[in-house]
């Protein structure tokens, strides 16, 4: 960017942070961001980082008032709502200045929307676009920039695309347009969907051959060479001491939490009630994350920790 | 093979003809086959096929009598204690003269294990050698030499496999040492249990999101480059037009069949249960391709038309 931009964010959390950190030191000299989160110490903390483009707001509709593209990353689809829509502190005001809002948190297709609804029907906000922008990559991926961001966008024919696609590229390396609104979204938990259910079924087969005597890292390689391959099997193996670098391999610590997998997993499943789509992995598949995420043996660890949870066996290499 | 060997094969089916067929046109010229097969009408057609070379026998008696290294490939577990055990026709009598018998055919690993302990135990076959050697690649991949080949053998200790594998070799492209006797049988079983379950999580993934709207083929770029990467997403893609090769977009034609995913996935279930593994998903894997296997609309096609079976859109591209 040559031009200093008028930048906004609010929600400076574990992935917002990296995020609208990344924006704005990688923005054009001279560019201002202008933040909001609930926790005050988060916004101090940033200021403090970038403490020559910061500008600290007292709510949403403080940093719609003067930032020009405003992005967003809230946990649930509740903040997003009251974020955009309070009639006192949201985004949507008609002071706005922003012309560009991007959502990047994961929440259901259908409060995304309404947020899109109110933004189109709102007389006051004419020539306003509104997109879902979900990320994947987890807060590694927030830092180095290195996340997949999934936009509701139809690339060809949208005039926003060529503005936005820089600024979204200061985030993230995979920008990937997902067709329409809302598919950005529903890319995403389709997913974490599949994810999630890979993920299980990796953690049961490598199960069955560990207890049937079989060496799970020669398991792994027949998989890996074979029809039930998978990045799942290859990078983020489920048991420990299979693949060095997974979070298995080091107590299930980094990744994705497997609370947030529950999280997104129900979503998904939501998604595909509303779509009546047929769902016969799906509710066992819910019913171990969600079990999962409340087991205080899983809690906070890595989503692959579902290996864990069915049992399985974490000390084979004592066994061979 | 620079000594020309006396061979012998049992079950020329679908996978146990081409198989047959690579190894004796590309063993050492003066080389035998002693075949049998329980259709004769397939026994002539090999015997046609590679008339200097083979010899058609009378029963697997017959083909044990006079073969060095016998190969068996046969559909089910009662056929394999049959062959091998059948005290008037089986290949275990007093004038055998194999000295290593492998079984290619799927079957559970109990069986494998009882024909192993029946060679051990039996005092006229001291020095004999029996090893699980189930294959995956289809029917092509057997015609083309490219199947991988799963050997219940530990490599570092077995003075057999520098004999078997140059002869494997002439069969397959990939021939995994799997650690133990059973462990081929373990890991072919865990395979299919795994990709079976990645086929359906992925169908129904593709499924809510083509229902809610979104062209598939982006979907499958997004699996591509995230968590949700499989071969079965790159390469096997249940969904008709996403993957131009794949069978489900030439009507679920060729591939590995439902039926036969049908028949793994139960044997992968006993000897989950047999281990004590827990299998969260397997009931509802099972269940699946179970019925689709008996659903005259994806009976006899590729595995992936379980994406047909959960009344996934095949039309998606009409409606875009």
């Amino acid at each position: 960017m040559a031009t200093p931009a008028k930048l906004g964010f609010i929600g400076l959390g574990a992935m917002g942070f990296p995020m609208a950190s990344n924006l704005i030191s990688k923005s054009a000299k001279g560019s201002q961001l202008f933040i909001y989160d609930v926790s005050e110490a988060s916004m101090s903390r940033f200021a403090e980082k970038h403490p020559n483009s910061t500008v600290v707001c007292k709510s949403p509709a403080e940093v719609s008032s003067s930032a020009d593209i405003l992005f967003t990353m809230l946990p649930e689809g509740a903040h997003v709502k009251s974020v955009y829509l309070d009639p006192a502190t949201g985004v949507l005001h008609d002071g706005m200045a922003a012309k560009i809002l991007v959502d990047c948190s994961t929440i259901d297709v259908d409060t995304s929307l309404l947020v899109l609804d109110a933004v189109r029907q709102s007389k006051s906000h004419s020539g306003v676009s509104f997109f879902d922008a979900p990320v994947s990559g987890g807060t590694l991926g927030a830092e180095k920039g290195s996340i997949t961001i999934m936009l509701g966008i139809a690339e060809q024919h949208d005039p926003v695309y060529p503005v936005l696609l820089p600024l979204l590229q200061l985030m993230g390396k995979h920008i990937v347009p997902c067709g329409k609104p809302g598919m950005g979204l529903t890319a995403k938990l389709c997913n974490n969907y599949c994810s999630g259910l890979i993920a299980l079924a990796t953690a049961e087969a490598m199960n069955i051959g560990i207890r049937s005597g079989m060496d799970p890292r020669l398991l792994a390689r027949v998989f890996s060479s074979s029809t039930a391959q998978s990045t799942i099997c290859d990078t983020w193996n489920p048991v420990p001491g299979v693949v060095p670098a997974a979070p298995s391999s080091h107590g299930y610590q980094g990744g994705f939490k497997v609370q947030l997998m529950a999280k997104d997993f129900g979503l998904a499943m939501q998604a595909a009630a509303k779509a009546e789509a047929t769902t016969l992995l799906g509710p066992a598949g819910l019913d171990a994350y969600r079990k999962a995420a409340q087991d205080p043996n899983c809690y906070d660890r890595d989503s692959r920790v579902v290996f864990r949870y069915i049992g399985g066996d974490e000390k084979w290499q004592e066994k061979l």
